[in-house]
C-alpha cells in the first residue's frame, strides 16, 4: 500500500498527531493576539503605538512587557523548540514501518504530553510539573529519532 | 503518477511555495547580518566585542539592542512561528489530493501574504495592516491543516 | 525503487543527516536544563521561584538572566532559525534525484558545519569564526533549496 496514503492507518496516525500539533502551535499565536487585545498591551514594535481603529488610545506603557502576554509567548517559544522537530521526526519514524500500536502510543502520547504541558504552563504549575511533562514528550521525540537513525544506518 | 514527483503539478506547486518560503526565511538571517554590519552593532554575545578583522574597533555599545536590527529579528521570529508549520501543513495537504486550482490559490496565496507581511513590517506600517496580512496567512494554514486532519480521520 | 525507503542510499543519507540534526537541536534543550540545574538559576517564569523538590531554596536572583544559560539559549535559537528549514529543504532536495556523492557532501557537510558552529559558539570563539561556520551551512541550505525550486519550475 502507498506509504503516504491517509487511508494507511500508520500514516493516518502520523497525520492526525501532526495536524493536531500544528493547530496547537498556531493556537498560541492566536492566544497571544487575544491576550494583547484583552490587556491592551504587551506590544513589541514602536509603530504599534500609532492610533488605529484597533488601538484608539495609544500609550507608551503598551510596549512594556506584560506578564499575561509573555506567558503565552514563552509557551509558544517552547512549542517552536519542539513541534517542528516532532513533525519531521514522526514522519521519518512512520517510514521505518513500526508496529501500529507502538506508533499510536508514541505519537498520540506525544500529543497528550504537549497538551498537558500547555495546561500546566498556562495555569502556572510548579517548574517540576512542567519539566516532567516536557521530559515525557522530549523522550518520545528522542526515541523516535534514534530509532530512525538506527534504521537508516542499517540496524 | 508518483505523488512526490516534481513533474506532478500538485506536488510542484507545493515545492515551489515551500522553497520560496525557505529562501525568504533564510533571507531574514542574511538581512540581520547585513544590518548588523551596516549599524556596526546589535550584537548579542560578549565575545562579539573582541577585536577581529570584521570588527576592528569594538565598543560595549555594540551589545545594546539596535532597533534597525531588532526589527529584522522580530520579522525573523514571526517567520519561525509560521513557516516551519506551513512547510509540513502544505506537504500533508497536497497528499489529500485537493483540486490543483485550490491548492495553487492556497499555497501561492500564503506566499504572497507572507511577502506582503514582510513589506508591511519592514516599512513599519500600522499594527492593523501587519495583523491583517498575518491573519490571511494564518487562516490559510489553519484551513489546510484542518482539511488534512478531517481527511486523516476519514471524513 | 521506493524513493522514501531507508534502504535507498539517497534517502538514507537524508534520514541520517536529518535525525542527527534533530538530536543536536533537542540536545540544546537538555543542555539548557543541565546548566539551569548547575547554576541553580537562569529561570524565566515567576512560578519557578516556588519551593519544590528540584528547587528547595528559591531566590529572586534565580530569575535574572544567567550568561552560562543564555549562551545555550542563543545556540538553541540559532538552531531553530536553521534546522527546521534544513529538514524540509534536504527532504525536497533528495526528491530531485541528485547524484549520491553530491547529496552526501551537502547533507553531511551541513551536519559538520553545524557541529563546528556549536563548538565555536559554546567555547566563545570570535564572531568571525562563528559567522564563517554559520555561512557554510547557510550556503548549503540555499543551494539545495534553489536547486529544488529550479527543478520544480521545470529547469
Amino acid at each position: 500500500m502507498d506509504k503516504l496514503s491517509l487511508h494507511d492507518p500508520l500514516f493516518a496516525t502520523y497525520a492526525i498527531a501532526a495536524t493536531l500539533m500544528i493547530l496547537k502551535t498556531v493556537g498560541m499565536a492566536w492566544l497571544t493576539v487575544y491576550r494583547m487585545m484583552a490587556e491592551k498591551g504587551g506590544y513589541r514594535s514602536p509603530e504599534d503605538l500609532k492610533r488605529t481603529p484597533l488601538n484608539p488610545s495609544p500609550d507608551p506603557q503598551q510596549l512594556v512587557p506584560n506578564e499575561r502576554v509573555e506567558r503565552i509567548r514563552r509557551i509558544h517559544q517552547n512549542d517552536l523548540e519542539n513541534i517542528p522537530l516532532f513533525l519531521v521526526a514522526g514522519f521519518l519514524y512512520v517510514l521505518t514501518g513500526p508496529p501500529l500500536l507502538l506508533a499510536q502510543a508514541l505519537l498520540y502520547g506525544y500529543v497528550v504530553s504537549r497538551l498537558l504541558h500547555f495546561a500546566a504552563y498556562l495555569s502556572a504549575r510548579t517548574h517540576d510539573t512542567r519539566a516532567t511533562l516536557w521530559t515525557i514528550g522530549s523522550l518520545i521525540l528522542i526515541f523516535m529519532t534514534a530509532r530512525t537513525l538506527l534504521a537508516a544506518l542499517g540496524y
